[in-house]
């Protein structure tokens, strides 16, 4: 038993050892534990110091840290469309209603027809917004301009205010940016009828029913880079509104994912433009762009009766606007009417009032999805001094399989352009066949 | 005994098992915690690389991160000016001291009076700071140009030396930044006397107790957008100084933080600005700002003597400032003397010389701390030719409780303008009723 | 042994105890150890969300985080050159060829030569590529323009397709960036025969053995920011290529590092520019800017026969050029002909083609390696109608032992400058000392 128990008590130092060995390491352990747990918040602490971040979609978006307590986004984007175009004219000259005539020329040349640069977000506030524009074409001898730079303070869904610079709210086609037109350049006669940008104030938001509107109003009709002291004081008002019955149209007027339902959108606008004389009788610049539809200009001497010059004339625009896209197909249309009112001049003139209207059709098909697109269109521009017509067709073809990088070619029939417009290269008198071939990127 | 023994054995085994158990569990939970300490040190060298930063604090800053060995900070700042100015004359012309009369017209209008973009910061040496300000507002057409773009090289608080383009170092009124203007609009003696900016050189620091100084040498006293070639080879010398005996003043005329202690600041400025006839006599562009009491321009056929015309001036400007605010009570003044000598032209003049002079006395109250305050405005312009005056009395409203969104409105009595400046919406001649409505954002 | 039994129960009971403790703490720990696990996990998934990077390479560059899956890459750079340039007159005028006096004028003024920003990446393809250029300099008013606007395809190192607007590829000197060349100013015989912007397409990359080659198709010779409109529906065709016989040259002509090892760059360009005139005969302004080589502008009227205005001609341009450096010794050289052709007027002309040539040869040494360079340099330019030349020395000081920041001086003896260029201050007629003091900076 003495052995025995000698023999336990051998055993139970053992065990003794043992045990205050794991108690020893089990102490170790649990201090290396503690200090892993400090590293490990230490860690977490450093790792949530958010320093901001920069993604890209479908720009470049930076966002302040979380250290940063001031509301903040910044998008930045530039975009760029690259053509070459080719007018052969059928005709050497063409004679304006004051019986002067002008020279219709050949060209063939390249040119930036847009280079872009956006910066966009929201600072102090989440309802608080900017957005701005710079643009430096090859038209504009590539100077850079604020195309858009407006800030705006959104209520709800329903109802933002915006102040600043930016389109007069008509013609569905005009508001349509230029990356998302169908043959990238505008129909004749949207470029005939349409406003352009102003300064003003705008009230912009969406309606029960995937409707939307907007209302307006600013300095003019086309006022966009005017200095002030070449516009008068009468103010412009513009409203515009679209319906999507059968859903969200979306913001493309093609089909590129060939979707299996009827999509339908229907809009009208509207705007109001007075203007009066300057001082002393003649036209102020802000009248300058309004053209008779064989190409006249209406401020020209003789543009109405011989040695009469118009000094005075409010404008009225209305304009209906329809589209459709099904299985690849996509189509729209808009209907345009002018009525110039209340005509002065520094003589007397054969008319007080003139009526001039227009429209275009377009249509197109994607023949494979997402990657090349075949398009046509038609567009007249008709009143009481001439009218002037475009036929059509062309090209998309997207190699990145989206609509961010896109080259473009159509060819068109130009008969008799009322048109001056250098940045679809349609000019006034064109009568011939235009080639424009085309590339538009995007970041 | 045995069969106590043998218990003892049994419980001896057992507990030798738990012990062998807790000795495996022990040595796999230090291996799991070393490869936890491992894991832990690959990560926290990950989060070690700094990525730089995006931080919002009253700008966007942008901050390279550890791997760069060079020094660089970036800043981008927006800011944007929105107004409407309806303003009704009470008069149909003015006729200037040459004898031509000028119609005064009525104005309603809207405009972007600024919107820029300033990008800012430092490069290769934390003392080599660049600074460009980006502007496009309506008056220029919304063309984008380089209103400030200047690079500098600190050598300490109280020198640096910054050369490109920026005002010239004159009037206090003129050099505040119109962010932190009283009414927005500067007063109407400031904008007649006050030279533009030019390219040249500074130094600009701190002094002793306080003060601060400028000293210049450009270009000239209003060159800021001519090219080279409309300027002469004479240089245009200015400084500035002031003092703040009680205390830093901050950098706004306005006491929105309601303070217990009396804030005074006192300053002064001068300009000699010597030009010369273009080759032929020819009065150059450099001089076509300056303008006589009456509005007429200097270089203007017949401005001071029928039939002559005016080609050469030297300018020499003097100004005395000093402002005080306490309890929400602010209070600013600046005093302007301007003298135009050697005059020359080509036929004898009636004089040689010609002095000038003006001032503007303005204050305002907050009547609800940094939300709301209430300001008038006296201003004067006073000569052998003629004498305008200005009274105007507004409200600013900020409704986000600080500075950077503010909503304006002034009234001004306008009476006998010689200023022509588009960017407060005063012209020559004007005499009658100005309202200015007006939002200002910054990010 | 009944006490020793005891004894014994007391100890397993005791041991027993440690034991039950060391299970528990054991568990305990075990459980801390998977928590710790948990929480590294989710601080590595946590940190592996990639944020997007800022850093400072010779320039700054933004990189959206991995959540972005477009491809895309921003730069943003700016540079900045301060001149202050004294012009002392040896003459008091010129006369062109038609007959014409016109005045020589001493000139002393400041100027910002060049004020830029850039922005480069890649978006949307690592082989689709965007580069924007703006400049603001003092000779345009400040006013900002895209002076470059391109976006290209890079198919592989031999071979990428630009479109949009850059430098007309011809002439080294004109193709080397004002950062790296020599005196900063590009020499006389360089400025009077160079191209300029154009807008086209051109197709750029490396031949086998250090060469290098571009060719082009744009819209004329200088037609930089002239809008379409004023110009022709005739093509402009230019080429240039480089050889590094013994190893690849890099991108500054002067050996800063002081290399042990010859190196040596030669090649040549041309361009062929046809333009046609305008309706009615008179010339475009796309050919403005050729003057003989007295400083008559070709178009002006008289001035290759009495009374005849120019209106037609065809441009050849071809140069050839060298360049070597060696142990801080560099020099380089370039010889221009041009060939006017097919000139036509609206009346006979004393010839129908008109040969124009010049060269430029310059050197220097690094004093100070990395610190302080100077420089040397002779240009001519020769014709029927007259001959102009320029002997220049001037140093270069960089106070950061880099190129990014240059402070440099040059004086330089004008005789006879038939050259017309704001951006170097030699302007047609310009006989004299001119002095330039300069600073150059880059972010």
């Amino acid at each position: 038993v003495g052995l025995a128990i000698e023999c336990h008590a051998d055993e139970i130092s053992a065990t003794e050892n043992r045990i205050e060995h794991l108690e020893r390491e089990l102490q170790l352990q649990s201090s290396e534990l503690q200090q892993l747990k400090q590293e490990l918040r230490l860690e977490t602490s450093i790792a949530k110091i958010d320093d901001g971040s920069i993604r890209y979609d479908r720009g470049l978006i930076l966002t302040p840290g979380d250290g940063s307590n001031t509301p903040f986004s910044l998008k930045v984007n530039g975009w760029f469309q690259f053509r070459h175009h080719d007018f052969n004219s059928h005709v050497e000259s063409w004679t304006d209603n004051a019986g002067i005539t002008h020279p219709v020329e050949n060209r063939n040349a390249f040119d930036i027809e847009r280079a872009r640069l956006v910066l966009s977000g929201h600072v102090l506030d989440e309802r608080l917004t900017y957005f701005t524009q710079i643009d430096g074409d090859t038209d504009g001898g590539h100077q850079l301009d604020f195309f858009d730079y407006y800030w705006a303070w959104k209520f709800d869904d329903s109802f933002s205010i915006q102040v600043g610079k930016r389109k007069v709210s008509a013609s569905r086609q005009w508001l349509l940016g230029a990356r998302r037109t169908r043959l990238i350049d505008r129909p004749m006669a949207t470029d005939f009828f349409r406003p352009d940008r102003t300064v003003g104030i705008w009230a912009v938001g969406d309606l029960p029913g995937n409707a939307y509107y907007e209302l307006m109003v600013g300095n003019g009709y086309r006022t966009a880079n005017l200095p002030e002291t070449s516009t008068d004081d009468r103010l412009t008002f513009a409203g515009t509104s679209y319906l999507d019955p059968l859903g969200d149209y979306g913001n493309t007027l093609d089909d590129a994912k060939d979707r299996d339902s009827l999509l339908v959108r229907v809009g009208h606008s509207f705007v109001y433009s007075p203007t009066s004389e300057a001082t002393g009788g003649s036209p102020l610049p802000e009248t300058n762009f309004i053209r008779l539809t064989d190409g006249t200009r209406l401020t020209d001497t003789g543009a109405l009766a011989p040695g009469v010059t118009v000094s005075d004339v409010d404008i009225y625009f209305y304009s209906i606007d329809g589209a459709f896209k099904y299985k690849g197909w996509s189509f729209d249309a808009e209907l345009y009417l002018l009525w110039l009112e209340q005509l002065k001049g520094d003589a007397a003139l054969p008319m007080t009032d003139l009526m001039q209207h227009g429209f275009y059709v377009e249509g197109g098909r994607f023949l494979i999805p997402q990657k090349l697109d075949a398009n046509a269109r038609y567009s007249e521009i008709d009143g009481f001094y001439g009218r002037g017509r475009e036929i059509a067709a062309g090209l998309n073809y997207y190699p990145l399989s989206n609509p961010y990088l896109r080259l473009s070619f159509d060819v068109t029939r130009v008969i008799d352009s009322p048109l001056q417009n250098t940045s679809s290269d349609i000019l006034v008198g064109d009568d011939g066949l235009l080639f424009r071939t085309q590339v538009q990127a995007e970041f």
